[in-house]
């Protein structure tokens, strides 16, 4: 299963890309960051990005898209453009049929370092160690957008293994 | 000049489509609503309603794209769909390279009835009056839409019209 995790955001977009599944260790595929000019236009900039996050889906082909789920919090402004630039991974993956799921950050977090409110420290260096990397993935950004792919392997493995497991009892339950 | 006005959402978008220009009458093109199924995938919902506007903008091929710009306000819930939702008409524009506008709510208010706290009412009203349309526009989010195609080309014009009398007086400085 290859997943592609985006952490949206005009300013800076992450994007990370990890093979792996349930009882196999996970592996990086590809990862970095996307950038659009903060004095664009808003909508220059939300092209610009989907411009290169097409490349990115056609060059590696994910089997499901994992997107950071936005929140509105204290800077109201930014949220917007982040909201936004969230619109353009699900887009990417609604027009292939892709799965998508959105994580929460405090998912993501537990998912990967056990502790749903870890900083983002604890989660490069989880990432880090999970991928098997001899550098740790930089920016922030990027690390979060792996974090995300993580995330989704595990939650998505889990709940396949719930799915089977329901599947197995009923079959069990009709025989 | 052919502007088409977007008001956007997810379960409601509106979309009107004016020709007009400085000191000629306004004209009603079309007018209508996108609405996605509210049970829907949100992603498969900004995904339908990208393929209805892009119709849209295909068919009637506008000059200028106006576009609501969205406020986080109260529902912080319903705020991040219309913010996603907002992401379909930039995208549409940036595209094509089309120039594309933001207008608040109170500015088109005031372009429309003269007062930026009109009500919804007060705005369906004049948009009909404006267009000399036989009967109001509906819902009100269709004629928000209308409303914002006849802010943006009055806008634009005055714009046009201050760019044209300050090019007028740097070739007079010239002579």
């Amino acid at each position: 299963m290859r997943v592609l995790g985006v952490d949206p955001g005009l300013t800076r977009c992450g994007v990370g890309v990890v093979d792996g599944g349930i009882g196999q260790p996970l592996r990086l595929v590809a990862v970095g960051v996307i950038r659009t000019p903060v004095d664009d236009d808003p909508a220059q900039r939300l092209f610009a990005l989907q411009t290169e996050l097409e490349q990115w889906v056609e060059r590696h082909q994910p089997d499901a898209v994992a997107v950071e789920r936005v929140f509105a919090k204290a800077n109201i402004k930014g949220i917007m453009g982040t909201a936004q630039a969230s619109a353009v991974p699900m887009l990417a993956a609604a027009r292939r049929g892709l799965p998508l799921a959105m994580h929460t950050p405090s998912e993501v977090k537990a998912a990967v370092t056990g502790n749903g409110r870890a900083d983002k420290a604890q989660v490069t260096s989880m990432v880090t160690r999970i991928l098997r990397l001899d550098v740790a993935p930089k920016p922030a950004d990027a690390a979060d957008a792996l974090a995300l792919a993580i995330c989704h392997v595990w939650r998505g493995g889990a709940q396949d293994r719930l799915a089977q497991a329901v599947a197995r009892q009923r079959a069990g339950v009709r025989r």
